[in-house]
Order: structure tokens, then sequence, then C-alpha cells
């Protein structure tokens, strides 16, 4: 939908730069714009493009409006406000208003008003849709289930029974938000399945990614608070909490019964062990075998980084032998100090 | 479904303490129980929790029926108890017998006895449901699948062709078993994509997680023993076998040809070589790197465990360092022992 | 589909050894074989089987027919050909065309020659399907999704707005190409969402593993080149970029924005970080944590490996001390230079 320059600047309460008149119908990046696109400077790794920009409208901080070559919006938050004016200007296609005539709807399922359940979905008893929700092609909603205001499943979702999404929530295709938890009994060398009778509690603005599994709880529940983003692929276990507005990026794993505070970032491909906390404001980059508490908030690693297969072999080998190397090293500073004498002692 | 203590003590062979009369409809843990919950008491780091408990019932060991503020159950083995009551308390509501509306089913399938078949399912042709099996919605079986009596699967679930699971397997949402092998013939720098025609074959009492994937054999078959419980987001190679009672927990992968033993435990985001073999007995920690065949039971791990990333950033460097490291250590040692000279050999 | 050794030698262009008219019509592997199997040598690991082989035609390479006591197919490259001859023993059954009366196909979708839709696929508007494309049961094509020649969807397969898969492609059951990207602004402490409006473009003879996901572009598109094969449970970020021929196994995610070269080899359960390059004829073992640039062909690797728990316990806690031990180390060396003097400086 093209957007004149003047027409952003007003709706989003932003200053520009150059002609009002210039329309906008879609985005592109600083190198690939062309005179139709909307585009932005937030990385100051790509301000060397921003001279040569082809675009109509670039959305940027003041500081850089001198050396941009066309038409600038203001903004001090610059990537906020290219999502803002990107809602406008490309905004997202909402369907028809109504339950598919494939869709297989149970007794005493609750629909609000203006919600969309598309081709092919299963709603249980007892199922709750509130105002605006949208429910894409493929769903399948267990009995009990709840998706408050203008949640949306994209599709080929699965919600377990009596899970809760909360408003303004996000579930991308494939994911399995409320499956039952991974709880044995060990009982004589087998494993006895005990019932998994707790939900999923997940707030309000979350978003879920793709092929994403949330277990419900064992007894009790597994609770997303408001507002955190969890990409696709992750395993969240039972009984897990994940405070507000924390992120987990792809192919990260949460064993069952550990909390994660509030505005936490968490790698891609973590590890996180089963039945431990970890303090509001931890970050964890990629990879992290994150096996203990963390009390404080911080920046936490492992892994031991990429190199050559040849030179790997011999240091992971090495790795095997660090205890022992570690002793070595503690002897051989003895017998030198013993070497060198007691009136050495100044050293 | 309220049940009294009279009632379960009975049906579960067990002796209690306190009021027979009180009845439970649902559980909760030891902290959160009302008065109508069921609860239990196994590990005993939740001891402490048990003076204070409101519940109504708690399933203990013996040795701590002192303890117990209220009515108690004892068993030896308290989890697998629990599990057992739970069941009675909270049964899990039977869908009703029949082939839905809207399922697909071909020519040829053979339906046995009281089975389920939920909406918008695909049943190939040839495929065998037997008895008391229950297909949830979504769920899709290609040509020849065979579901052995009362085995469950949960919702959008995907068998492969000539797939078999075997009874009392449970099967989660998402779940693809018997997808085409990563099978191909490297040609002048391409991949030639090499048919996978074997199968996968699901022994009895399996669980298998949501959105895993297990990969029919390229000739031959891949085999799940029976068991065998396998967590979500678990990625099993074609050809592989798995033990009787083996438990892989969540994120891990298996690549193709290898074999693990019986009664293994592989932790969560573990990642199994292809063509190795792993004894029975073997546990491993979480995100090991498992390269080689183990030989032996015993408990096994890798990684570096987390750190402070500043601190990690200095010890990664060093660990390409370490054989490096290795050689300057021998080199001292051998300096310092040519240094104190051969008469102090008996140091 | 009984074919004799004759034939096939006749259709593949190849020599034969034995009795053209045995025919074979299934596939096992050279110790499981029966005479009515196929099968074939070509790791010279399993060259010890093939004496005791009681194939009814076995596909190997010229050097080796002296020792195979049946039928032989002679070619240079064994695995290759024994794909094809595969092909035509056990072809795959291609289901009927037409659109399946349980699908939703949207106004404005274009449907080529020889097509097939299967049951409760929902087909959105302005989609293209073009000849002989097969979609399984319970895919979703959102709009404007364009399916090229001969590709084929297997179920339950999730392709997003605008995303294009090329010709003779091939998507395993439960993927998702064409998620939304991973990509928020960070505003006064919570992440709002930027709209991706890029695409995911796949090119031709692509395979991409069950459960696996791609994000599509945030804007721009994320692109995945011709003959690239991803196995299961893999996740690729927005804006990627997949070079030609390059094989990505199972479990393993790569961060937005990363671009890896051509005929690469990226090993199971691998992390790789975002904004990074990877080089042509780049290869990496299973997990490795590839966080940084590669520039030369090579084969790369990272992690610690597998060892006894107990022992790996006492190494972990080392490695956060490596750093500390170097320059422990270093002390060492030049305290021992010192004591041994300067005129020992020939050592």
């Amino acid at each position: 939908m093209a957007i004149t320059v003047g027409e952003l600047a007003e709706r989003l309460g932003l200053e520009y730069r150059g002609d009002p008149g210039t329309a906008v119908d879609h985005a592109a990046s600083l190198v690939d714009a062309d005179p139709g696109s909307l585009t932005f400077l937030a990385n100051p790794r790509y301000r060397q493009h921003l001279a040569a920009t082809r675009a109509g409208l670039v959305v940027l901080d003041e500081r850089y409006a001198a050396e941009c070559p066309t038409n600038a919006l203001l903004s001090p938050t610059p990537h906020l406000s290219f999502a803002r004016a990107l809602e406008m200007v490309m905004p997202r296609h909402r369907p028809d208003d109504g339950v598919h005539g494939t869709a297989v709807v149970e007794e005493g399922v609750r629909i609000g008003s203006r919600v969309h359940v598309g081709p092919h979905c299963h709603i249980a008893a007892g199922c709750v849709l509130e105002d605006d929700v949208e429910i894409g092609p493929g769903c399948v909603l267990m009995s009990g289930a709840v998706i408050r205001q203008r949640a949306r499943l994209v599709a080929r979702v699965t919600i377990g029974h009596r899970t809760e999404i909360g408003e303004d929530s996000l579930i991308q295709p494939g994911a399995v938000v409320g499956a039952e938890g991974f709880g044995f009994a060990h009982h004589e060398g087998q494993w006895i399945k005990v019932p998994q009778v707790g939900r999923v509690v997940v707030g309000a603005r979350v978003e879920i990614g793709a092929n994403t599994t949330i277990d419900c709880g064992a007894i009790g529940d597994t609770v997303i608070a408001d507002g955190v983003k969890i990409d696709n692929l992750v395993q969240i276990g039972h009984n897990c909490h994940v405070g507000e507005n924390t992120i987990i990026i792809a192919c990260s794993g949460v064993a069952g019964s550990t909390e994660i505070g509030r505005h936490c970032a968490i790698g891609g491909m973590t590890g996180v062990a089963g039945h431990i906390r970890i303090s509001d404001g931890v970050q964890v980059t990629g990879m992290t075998q994150l096996t203990k508490n963390l009390t404080e908030p911080g920046v936490y690693s492992s892994g031991t980084g990429v190199e050559p297969n040849r030179r790997w072999r011999r240091n992971a080998a090495r790795f095997h032998q660090l205890d022992e190397m570690a002793k070595r090293l503690r002897a051989l500073e003895v017998r030198l100090a013993e070497l060198k004498g007691p009136d050495d002692s100044g050293d």
C-alpha cells in the first residue's frame, strides 16, 4: 500500500527531511532499495551504504540525516520506527471472520467476535476463542484450550488440553504448546508413564517459533510470561518458568522445572539443565552448556570454538589430560621453588 | 473423579494412614496442594515441604509417614504408586469409537474394534489399525502402516510407509516416524538421492515426543525396541537400533546406522555419531559429543560447562593452544630433570 | 517390480557378469540379501561380506567382480548405479492426478498438468503449482507460494507466503519453509515485532528434511541454492544464503544473515553464528560451534569429545583455569631460563 513520506511522518509523530509527497510501497535494505522502497539505518555497521542508497525513504537517527541522499524520517529508535512504518506500508492481510466449512468445532466452544478459524482445524470441546483471534489452517486445539484476544496461530499449530495462550501472542506453524511432559517412574528397569496433568500458561505478546515444543506441567503449570519471544525448534520442558521479556534463540532446549529470569537472552542451541535457576538479566552465547544456577546478571558462555580439524584432534585429546597437566604444572612449580632455594624467595 | 483414600488403598493394594473417607479429585505438588489434592513425596529433596502440606493424600515411603500431617498412602515406590493413583483420580478422556466424517480412509484399510480416527486424518491404502487404537486429529498414515493394539497417535502425527508402531505405544503431536532417510550418492559434485526403502519398526510401550523425527531404513529397518522413551525434537537417523528401555532426552540426534544398547540414558542435546555402538547401560550427560564406540556401561560426558564470557574467551583461546602447552610442559619437565642432575633421581 | 539382471544392465548401460535372466524385486544389504535381492558394495569396509552374500545381484566396482559369488553389475560408481537400479526395481507409487475433494483451493490458484493435491491441503490465493507437482496430505501453502515442476511436498508441509520451491525439490513431512523470521526491535525492555516481508527462495533439486524450519527474509530473501540437501530438524534463519550442493546434517542451526558457500558439508548439530561467511568447500564435523568466518576450504571442528564423567568433571573444571595455567606455564619457562643462565642459551 503506497504511503507518502508526509503521511508516515504524521502518523508516527516523527520529523522528516525531503519531499513529503514521495510514496513508498515496499521495503528493502539500503543496498537493494529502489525509489519505491522504505528502508532504515540502525546498525552503524551499515552506515557505509547510506550515501549510495536509492531508497524512497530512510528511517534513521537525526545525526545521520546530513549523509542521507534521499528522503529521511528522523527517529531516535530507527529500527522500531521502521517496524511501525512497515506495518503501515505492508499491512498483513487479515483473513475473513468466521469458521471455515471444513473446520470441526465440538460442542461447548465459546467463540468471540471477529474470530477466524481456517480450513481443517479441530477445536475440541470447551475451548474458548476470544475476540479477534485467528486460527490458521490445520490447527488442533485440545479440550479446554483458551486463546485470548487477538492471539494468532499461523498454521498447523497444536494446543494441548486447557493450555492458555495470552492476548496478542503469535504461534508459528508446527509448534506444539502443551504436549504431555516427559515424566516416568523408573521401576524394575522399565519407565512407567506418569500422567501429566498440568497446563501451559502462555502470557501476552509472546511469540513461539515454528516447530517449537512446550510441554505441559506434570502437576502445576509450565509458565511462559508476558513478552517472551521463543524462536524455532526450541524445547521447553514441563514445569519451566520463563520470565518476562526473555528471548530464547533457535534450537535451544530447557529441561524440566527450570526457572529462567526476566530480560534474559539465551543464545541458539543452548542446553539448559533441569531444576536450576537463571537470574534476571542473564545473557548466554550460542551453544552454551548451562548446567548450574546463575545468580548474577551478565554474559556467560561455553564451548571450545572452531579450529581446523587436524589441530582440534590434538587439542581435544589433550583436554582429556587437562587435570593431569594441571597437576604436573603444579609439581613443576613446587620443584622449581625448591631448586631456587629459600634465599631466592624475593623472586 | 473424586476417589477416597480407602478406595485408592484397596485398588492399589497399599496400606494407608488417616481417614479412609477423604476424597481427592486432582493432583498438586506438596507445596501447592489443597485438601482435594493427591500428591507424593519421592525425592528426599522435597521432604522439607511435607510437614506443611495441605494435601488430602500424600503417597510416600513408610519411613516418612510419621512426618506426614495428613492422610498417607504407603508405598515402597511412591512415584510409581502416585502415577497409578493419578490414572484413577484423573482418568484420560477416551474419544468415541469410529472414524470421523472428515477423515479419509483409502481402500484396503483394516480397522479393528473400538478404534478412533479423528478429524482430518488420512489413512492410506493397506494400513492396519488394530483394536483400541486411537488416531488423533490431523494424522497422516502412509500406505501399509501398521498401528498395533492400544497404540495412540495424539495429533498431527505422520507415519511413513509400512512403518509399524507397537502395542501401547504413544506418539506425541508433530512427530514424523518413517520419513525418508538422508541417503545420497556423491557424484561429480552433486548429491544424488538413493531411494530409502526400509521401514521403521517401533516396539511396544514406546513413547515418541512432539516433533521428533525417526527416519526409515535405507535398506533394512530402523528399530526402536520395546519400552524406549524418546523425548521431543529428537532425530534418529536411518538404520539405527535403539535397545529396550533406553531413554533419549530432548533435542538429541543420533546419526545413521548407530546401535544404542538397552537401559541407556542419553542426556538432552547429545549428538551421537553414525555407525558407532553404545553398550547397554550407558548414561551420558546433556550436550555430550558422542563420537566413538562406548563398550562399557557407565556415565560419560563432554563439554566445557558454563563460565562468565570474559573468562571463557580467554580459556577457549587457550584450548586452541592446548597441544602446544602440553608439549611445552613436557619440555619443562625434561629440562628440570636435567638441571637437577642424575644424583637427584630419588626425588 | 521384478527386473532381470540383463534388463538392468541394458537400461543403465553397464556390463554384467552372470545370468542375465535372474530377476530381483527388492533391495537388501549384502548380509541380509536373498536371491531376489538387489544389493551393492561401495564402501570397502563391507567387502568382507561379499563372498557370503546370497543376493540375486550385486552392483560393484569391476575390481571386486572376481570375489562376487553371484550375478554382478559392474559400475565405477556403484552407489549411484545402485540408486538408479533401485528406482527401477522399487519405483515410487505416484498418487493420482487431481485435487482431492477435501482439499481447499482458494481463488486464483494456477494448477499445471498432472498435479496431485492430497486430502486436507489448503492452497491459498495466488499460489502456482506447476506441472507434475505433488502436494501430499495436510499441506498448507500460504498466499502466492510457487511450487515448480516435479517438486514434491510429502505431507503436512507448510510453505510461507510467496515462498518458491524449485523444480524437482523434495520437502519432507512437517517442514516449515517460510515461517516469519525472528526479528524484533528492542525498546524499553520489550521486544517489538518487526514485520518480516522477505521470502524463501529454494532452488532446484533441493531436499528439506522432516520438521526442518527455514525462515523467510526480514527484507530481501532467504536463499537455498540448487542441489542443497538439508536433513531433519535443521533451522535456517532469515536472510541466510546456502550455496549450491551444500549438505547440512540433522539438528544443525544457522543464525540469520549468514552465507554458507557451495559444496560445504555441515555436520550434525552444528551451530552457525549469524552474519558470518563460510567459504566454499568447508566441512565441519558434528557439534561444531561455528562462530567466525571461515575463509579457506578444509575440515573444521570443535568440542571436547566424550570421556568418563568422573574424569570429565575434573578436566572441565581445569578448562576454566586454562588461561591461568598458560600464564603459569610461561612464568615457569621464564624462570627456568633465568635459572639456567645466559651461558646456557644454546639449549
